[in-house]
């Protein structure tokens, strides 16, 4: 998953240095230690014949193959053929690596420098320092490109071996050549790691008393952190509140249900859990009997996943909250961590049960509907230009398709977007350049392209054209939404 | 891969009853047991170490997965994690009932009926059935399609699913109720299944005393095969020889070297074999000195893999063939089939060697590059037209580009095929719906499209259009080429 802010467009990478993928919902119930020494049924685990057949496999190519063969990595082979014959996309091995990463991303927190960055023109380019982090500290500023880390260069990285080597243990000195947008000769850095905390809630006030907070996963303290902002807003007088959870992958099950309980009334329920062999579990709202008295509505879309769901699913139908956007991602089950059983700092992330709403509905690959079905703008999730040619009259592909999105989308209307440039086509294409000062050819030429690409991610990022956003905003300013607890 | 003939247009799958996929270049070196009592070194296979981790993960899976888990599926999901993770397409684990189509397939027979069918509109049909088989003598025609076996309806099933309900054992009966074009009432037919050999060789001679020789897999047999038919043609005087290798997967390394030796002369290398950490091993031919006296034009492809191109390497080297095509498939190592190592019935295929041309060329990921470069006509490998919508003027989309390199290739040129539909376009519509005697509307309705993909398919079928095949023919008629022994 990739922040929202710049995934839309150009396929562009954001992630905070230290940051990674997360899809899961873990940290409820792990379990006793397994191997010989687990209390559960004697009848598990693998059998002597089983025993037999994987060493033969594994000596067969040992002796056998046409190249050398790392044995290690056929152990690993053989852990992540056990764990993928379940064909559950949830469930997964980490070696120790990658489990130190999945741990960090859940947690929070990881140890670097602080800055967000993203690949930009195939630059490791700042997006922003994250407040009070020795990247900030340091004077590292948005827009910087990082070229080097301890006199290696990260030019042609991919952005998560780039972002590998710019993290490093709590304490150790690293050191960053910056080139500074308007300076010419690059700048020297010396930046001591930190812990560095992921902000993963953000809130504002909106006139008119409706509060936003948006919330970009649930991590360890990212409950915390909503309380915190939530009671801010309430201090302030909210009249309406947002809960944002466009493109928020999910987290941990504790984090969401105690974030649930602010809206749900005591002794109602916030989510239920189905394990094999078990009785349904049901998690009841342990908050006050005192409601808010303010309605809610909360934003989704094919990226809100798994706690996501979870908080849009308990908010609708125990709390009266209105879902607006689009269709959720679809992710039912709870997974849990289980570290070090099958090698020290490895993890096995393992699905352990399904989770099903309030009303006991099992929305896996089917995701939550919204209330009111509100979509972005076509330009949101266009694709890039390919810029290795000039595009022109009568030419017919995806990437005039892409041109014609875009222009429409800036108001140079096409009347058609099939990728077939027409006149109409050229028209707008010279308008768009006319405006831009650019040399009016009404062909599509890399300058062009790179121009409508610009220009389009600025459309994408200006916050008048978030029509989600906007319309939650305009129906809880209307006031034709009932409180949240009146449902 | 699937057969040349109708593997081209609409992605119809034709195989033969009791056929299948075969990409391997196996029988070769089939070593000793592995194991406990391998002789091969002592430190290899598992460690007690990774044993408990295997055995750990098979355990917390089976105790804690949230549905029910299949004990056999985890074993074999272990297996196929080993081999996956050498990441080599060619080294595979088949569980015994994939085993034995493979070995079937190998050797180039099964026990059915031996009827070669195809999926037509949905419905398996009878390409041909093979001469002297039960189904031929049963009546069994082409073109009849197959309704229902043993009672049960073929309707809805894949070609695969389908040939593996008409197969069975050596003389069972099955009862195959029939469709046959013309006839109103559907056909009931006993047939007593056999043994089936494969035709893997199909040889005819031309005019001017050119002789072809297609050849479709190395199977067990195709050798003898081979040089049976190739002494015929030699026998009726033959001046020039295509051995036609296009979409050939390949077969068994001791068959491709026995027939290579009728062309190499005595002594010269046909193939190089290099396992690891061992001498490299050389094949050289064993043929008589006594040379071919006209010249041997190869056909290749795309589809032209494995033994395909020792063969085409081997006479293009070391017997001063020409290669005309295109470019081949490159697949430059050699398989081993393990049997029953990792259960009964079952199979490890492993990569246990690299080839290297008589010349020393490992043509890995690269193929082999014809002499000559000649391709088959674009509507050759045109995609289907989506029959689920009428296409019409200005319109735009895949589906209109398939159908304007379809009507180009039939002589109805549209210009342009990018899938625009413009005048030209339109215009060219109305000629084959004139030529057709179809209502004449300008639009691509359904029943037009079925018309189209029908002709074409004809056009694809028609020697007259095989243009790879009648520019070798030429090029031998015209007795520019060298007799292949003067290389």
């Amino acid at each position: 998953m990739v922040k929202k802010r710049t995934a839309v467009l150009l396929v562009i990478l954001a992630m905070i240095i230290g940051g990674g993928a997360m899809l899961a919902l873990t940290n409820y119930p792990i379990f006793a230690s397994s191997g010989a020494s687990s209390s559960a049924s004697a009848s598990t685990g693998l059998s002597r014949v089983d025993m037999n057949k994987l060493n033969a496999a594994v000596k067969l190519i040992e002796d056998n193959y046409y190249k050398e063969v790392d044995h290690e990595k056929l152990v690993t082979g053989a852990i992540n053929g056990i764990v993928g014959s379940l064909e559950d996309p949830y469930s997964a091995y980490m070696p120790a690596e990658q489990a130190s990463e999945f741990n960090e991303s859940i947690q929070g927190s990881f140890t670097g420098i602080g800055a967000e960055v993203e690949l930009k023109n195939e630059q490791v380019t700042v997006i922003s320092p994250i407040k009070g982090s020795p990247a900030e500290k340091a004077g590292v500023q948005a827009k910087d490109v990082l070229l080097s880390v301890d006199g290696e260069s990260l030019a042609g990285l991919d952005l998560q071996t780039a972002v590998s080597k710019i993290r490093g243990p709590k304490g150790s000195k690293v050191t960053v050549m910056i080139k500074r947008p308007g300076t010419q000769d690059p700048i020297k850095f010396e930046i001591t790691r930190s812990d560095i905390k992921l902000e993963t809630v953000n809130a504002r006030m909106e006139d008119g008393g409706i509060g936003i907070i948006e919330v970009t996963q649930f991590s360890t303290n990212t409950g915390e952190r909503f309380k915190e902002e939530l009671s801010k807003l309430e201090q302030k007088g909210m009249e309406g509140l947002v809960i944002d959870l466009r493109s928020n992958p999910g987290g941990l099950l504790d984090v969401v249900v105690d974030m649930s309980k602010e809206f749900v009334p005591k002794g109602s329920i916030i989510v239920q859990e189905e394990e094999r062999g078990v009785a349904r579990k049901v998690f009841r709202s342990s908050g006050t009997a005192k409601l808010k008295d303010y309605p809610v509505t909360v934003l989704i879309n094919g990226g809100s996943a798994s706690a996501s769901e979870i908080m849009a699913g308990a908010l609708q139908e125990s709390a009266g909250a209105k879902l607006l956007g689009e269709n959720s991602f679809g992710k039912g089950t709870v997974q849990t961590s289980v570290p070090n059983e099958l090698g020290k700092g490895t993890l096995l992330k393992l699905t352990i049960a399904k989770w099903l709403t309030p009303d006991a509905e099992w929305i896996h690959e089917k995701g939550i509907k919204p209330d009111e079905k509100v979509s972005q703008p076509d330009y949101f999730t266009v694709a890039p230009i390919n810029k290795e040619k000039t595009w022109k009259s009568d030419m017919n592909n995806e990437s005039i398709k892409s041109a014609q999105v875009m222009l429409s989308g800036l108001g140079y209307d096409t009347k058609r977007k099939d990728g077939y440039f027409d006149a109409e086509t050229k028209k707008q294409v010279q308008a768009f350049q006319q405006a831009q000062k650019m040399t009016v050819s009404g062909m599509i030429d890399e300058k062009t392209a790179v121009a409508l690409e610009a220009a389009t991610l600025e459309a994408i990022t200006d916050p008048a054209n978030d029509t989600q956003l906007n319309r939650a905003i305009k129906e809880l300013k209307q006031g034709t939404l009932a409180p949240a607890s009146n449902s």
